[in-house]
């Protein structure tokens, strides 16, 4: 019952325009199930290409750092499609496995100190207000 | 009604041992309430102390990378005592202000498009699997 | 290892109960699977049957606009049974393919802006106060 | 801006029936601001009160256990409020500070595995299938 | 340590003209702390104010719809800036009392039939594949 | 794509060390796929096994309690891997199916009355600060 994926084949000419950017700018023979999804609303579609080309783009941060951060968010929210996809952009950025399992580490580290700070109902500490 | 935070004058042996060895190792003069609020169940100090020690240690990650991902977790969550705390380790590790920028706006975008996979409850694509 | 379903012909008569007032009260022929697991905890399956009933009604809200903020709040919690269930339902209702798109749209950028609110730490506006 | 609290002296005749039964069923002078919050959805204040009575009675699980267990949810999904007064409920049945501490351990660890599990993607085992 | 607010007067012409922008179309005096703290990074701002104001303009869905549905994630996503500044919005679109108490109902109930089809592991119905 | 599993007979000797502390621990035939997948990162496995034997270990708990929470933790994270090995772990020790159904309901309740208190902002009460 998902809806069904849009293939370039059946787009309409702006979800094509999105779905060629995408290809192009990542050099991919064809984009992921993700943007066919979403296309079915193709001001969703466009707005989150957009938005994400800008965010992801090096700046501040490493591209691969910022494929990390992803990957650390759709673990804590438990994403499936969302950690494939990203663990597979941070890997083709370089990420080894070392790299992939001091990330898992610090991420359960993270979900269990959250928990102990919230459970004990820490008080901001004078320094840190 | 939250416990009561033990200082180190009160504290068991056990306990200020923990103490000594975080304040030795990240050269502050006290230890953050965090650590003296867990301290009420000095095995889960302990605990707490050494792994955390051992998964933000330099590997093959950088220790600020790793206290960004320590951010991108605590947002999600949403737990504010952990933001500030790690957001001020961050910092001290050198964190700037257009880092903290694009990390924020990783973690907005990742936290979007992790409900746009989930809620088209996309397929995994042929070459995630 | 999940339990096993709880057909009709197998439940005890206050179950078949709650049953029969399902398939009355909703015009269907078989209740839905999440009737027949919880169905092992009888005072559960009446209590949320009578709770849901009751606040699905029509009120001051439309039942259409109840379904959607149930996808809501479903795909927020990454619950995909209750995405799938809901989203049908609202699709009995009446949601269009463009409804269900910006009601996504809605969702992923709701979960976008509370990350950078929680991220950035903002304060209350007075007025909001 | 939250809505103000609903005191006995304002309430409706079935509103104030409510509070009559929360007071004598948990022999308290008052009752939980919580209670004269949702006080201003009346059937929510009336269906939480029934649920919640009947759910939270001795049965197969102890009171002090379903106490227990309403902290790890609530310190699970962060709720200051909801932790507070469970906490304080759990204390008045009996826990201590050791069971409490006990208890934030496996509450931080299941957050800490439960991300592991996740992240590195764990195909379920054929015995537990 | 939360970032200090940019006020109109400290802000750079690329900010000033995002504030402008949002004053006028949402015809109030000032903006809220939220654009004034994420204004800390220029692109964020821009990007997040055309996006939210793309995704709440009424199209297939009401107003006042997309503001609960903002409720209804901001209440699961346990933020209370995010509540807070989206009730007033809703309440500003017309939203009375008995419909921000039904929203509730519906979040809360939505939120436990969640967990128990989670926990009961509940297998889709053939009819919802 | 998630990485392989590491079985016995490819593990190295410190990873094959603790695999046979947690079979003779466990009085289990093998390990779960769990330890096998943390396995490609040898520390996590270590640090993971030795803290989770002792928070689980008896004490001031009763174990199935502590199963139980475990639980009730993985159901509010909907982390199906989690509540399918826990589950098995308190049948183990003796949870019945009326102990799963009542866990369930106090889990849905406290997720249902988690959102009510956030969404309608109640304040803390006095006697609870």
């Amino acid at each position: 019952m998902p809806l069904p994926l849009i293939e370039q084949a059946d787009a309409t000419p702006d979800v094509r325009a999105v779905y060629d950017d995408i290809k192009e700018t990542r050099s991919v023979p064809d984009v992921n199930n993700f943007w066919k999804a979403i296309a079915h609303h193709p001001a969703t579609l466009a707005r989150t290409w957009e938005s994400l080309k800008e965010v992801m783009a090096p700046g501040a941060l490493d591209p691969l750092v910022k494929e990390m951060i992803f990957v650390a968010v759709s673990v804590t929210n438990n994403c499936q499609y969302c950690i494939r996809s990203h663990e597979a952009a941070a890997r083709r950025l370089g990420m080894t496995d070392a790299q992939f399992g001091e990330l898992m580490a610090v991420v359960g580290m993270a979900n269990e100190t959250n928990r102990l700070a919230v459970g004990y109902q820490v008080d901001l500490d004078e320094r840190l207000k």
